[in-house]
């Protein structure tokens, strides 16, 4: 079959690591049958300098009219401005934002796995890790502070800036649901992360994820407060299956989540919305400072194109195979410079690899 | 000289830590010639139980009448209801939150400090800690979204929450100024946490941070993305001196980094306006699960009371005296549960202790 697949590539290492997803998706589609065609759509920074803006109407319709969508990462300066320089909604970031919400993108999945092979790139203790992590974190990705009025303006004489965090039942609702059905896949417990004992927004949260919990007896859940999460992450990330929790503290957990994996490296993420369309990303941010020098970890935005082989095309045996390629260059002793490990005499043990090459091996092994 | 302490002991294992603390500022008093004579103040759930009102008005007056308040923890269920059942502003944390804004202690410093003798009870390996960290985290405690307009109201049939997140340039610079006057007395550098590339009150946080810098050129200063940061402090920790952040992001970054100091019951805490007073308290929470045990860890209360010795009374050397004994009674082998070694075979080696022991063993160290 054929697949219309959009192409955000992106800023820093975004193009680098989005042409790697790319040939193993051809890999792929060589040993399955299948053609993938590709459609390049511009976001970001390299949206800015083109455009003048950082998504365009047209760019929008581009990813509508896709299949799914492939991404690379978004932000940092443009050719003309550093990013702070620009007004917020000319910044490469809010561009993602708008896509997401013009996408209904509300439901985003951040697997955290640790690769029996990277344990010595995890930065936690052996005994805290064991056998290693797999968990999920499910986000809510199209409300809350991120898309609540704001402002700043002078009141009284002194400047004010103010964000405003909303949610209603509905979709706390959605996600929750969301959270629940991941969970009856998997090892049937949710912890419902927020911080009730503050928030209103959180007080409305708790409530709804008890009334979901209703209809998915076979699951445990636990609320747990935010602050107790981002410690219990690194005391016994082992405790955790599904973690659900709105926008702003997914952001934050989800890329401290990623430490229990070796490296942001290997976050690949799911953006989903009632449809089979979907968002594919790496978790991790657009990295200036390694832009261009060919040693950024394709892993997290192929194995996002396999989470697209899967959650989009429905293409299971074909996302088996994206993952088992991964785990095997693993296992042959290949990585890149983030997940070396982190101890000195266990390098020797191990061969340092740049994108491209890592995109290859992981192509030889479909 | 005599010195007027207002002690909350509140809730759960409040009662339990602060008794210790105490008996370490009476040890301190008899070597030392001053007298601390104390002031019982209800608040949090006890309160609600005895006064129907997690804080009453006579109970501010009494905080503010004294030189300096110690306390316990807040939160947990009260005699006739699981906390989440009550009203917002009638549930036990409110009373503490009451409190920061009645007396206006603006400025959080949570100091997170790895003892050598602790290393075994991080969860992070040997090599990510080297020699330890000594990190201060300067966490805003009066505005944002902690003290914002809320409201959970029908609109359009569907339940609506909103939290507000407000910051005015005036709240934000005193708080910078602090968190650079103690980088002047530490390492010299202050990581600046936000969200800029999404939140408005983060892109005004961002501009007067860089303002009150100009005011600290011997400081080395930088910004760090909220989510970046959470990642960093599991990767690197060793790279921070003070972190400066606002109420929310402060409240979660300060549990994590409690993690990277072995226990939560290490972390200590000094809430401060712009006089002498200051409210000391342990930054973890009320541990319902262990209240009443006799197993907590008295030391972050302990060396709480030290921060008050140093802060409010200007007693430096008493100060150390305290932390001095806290030192020797971990290097004596002493330890409660939650800062034993995470591997067996080094718990043979130190001595499993309940809070009272620990408490003596710290006074007999004075
Ligand atoms: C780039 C930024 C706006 C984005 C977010 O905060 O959602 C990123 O950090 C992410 O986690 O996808
Ligand atoms: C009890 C709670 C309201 C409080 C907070 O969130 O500030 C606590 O977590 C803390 O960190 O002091």
């Amino acid at each position: 079959m054929n697949y219309h697949v959009g192409v955000i590539s992106g800023d820093g290492i975004g193009p680098e690591v989005v042409a790697e997803a790319q040939k193993v998706l051809d890999a792929i589609g060589a040993k399955f049958g299948h053609t993938f065609t590709y459609d390049a759509i511009l976001m970001g920074g390299c949206s800015i300098d083109a455009t003048g803006v950082p998504l365009t109407d047209e760019a929008i319709a581009q990813a509508k009219a896709s299949d799914a969508v492939l991404m690379g990462s978004i932000g940092g300066n443009t050719a003309t401005s550093p990013w702070y320089k620009l007004a917020p909604h000319l910044r490469p970031e809010a561009g993602l934002l708008k896509l997401r919400k013009a996408l209904n993108l509300f439901a985003n999945l951040r697997p955290a796995y640790l690769y029996e092979e990277l344990k010595e790139a995890c930065p936690l203790r052996d005994d805290i890790i064991g056998d290693g992590f797999d968990m999920m974190i499910m986000r809510e990705l199209t409300g809350g502070l991120y898309f609540g009025a704001r402002k700043t303006e002078e009141v009284n004489g002194v400047m004010t800036a103010v964000d405003t965090l909303t949610y209603t039942e509905d979709e706390i609702r959605r996600i929750a649901k969301r959270g629940f059905d991941i969970a009856m896949k998997r090892r049937k417990k949710v912890t419902s992360v927020d911080k009730a004992n503050v928030l209103d927004s959180s007080r409305l949260w708790r409530k709804v994820v008890e009334e979901v919990a209703k209809d998915y007896p076979k699951v445990t859940y636990e609320h747990m407060l935010v602050d107790n999460c981002a410690m219990q992450l690194v005391k016994d990330p082992k405790q955790f299956d599904v973690i659900l929790t709105e926008n702003m503290f997914g952001d934050i957990l989800s890329d401290e989540a990623s430490m229990v994996t070796g490296s942001i490296g290997m976050l690949s993420s799911a953006s989903l919305n009632d449809t089979k369309f979907g968002l594919y990303e790496p978790s991790g941010g657009s990295a200036p400072d390694i832009a261009g020098k060919g040693i950024a970890n394709p892993i997290a935005t192929i194995l996002s194109a396999a989470m697209m082989l899967r959650y989009s095309f429905d293409l299971d045996k074909e996302a088996d195979a994206v993952e088992a390629a991964v785990k095997q260059v693993l296992k042959d002793g290949y990585r890149t410079i983030d997940i070396m490990p982190q101890e000195e005499d266990k390098k020797a043990s191990v061969t340092q690899v740049g994108t491209k090459q890592m995109g290859d091996l992981i192509c030889e092994r479909i």
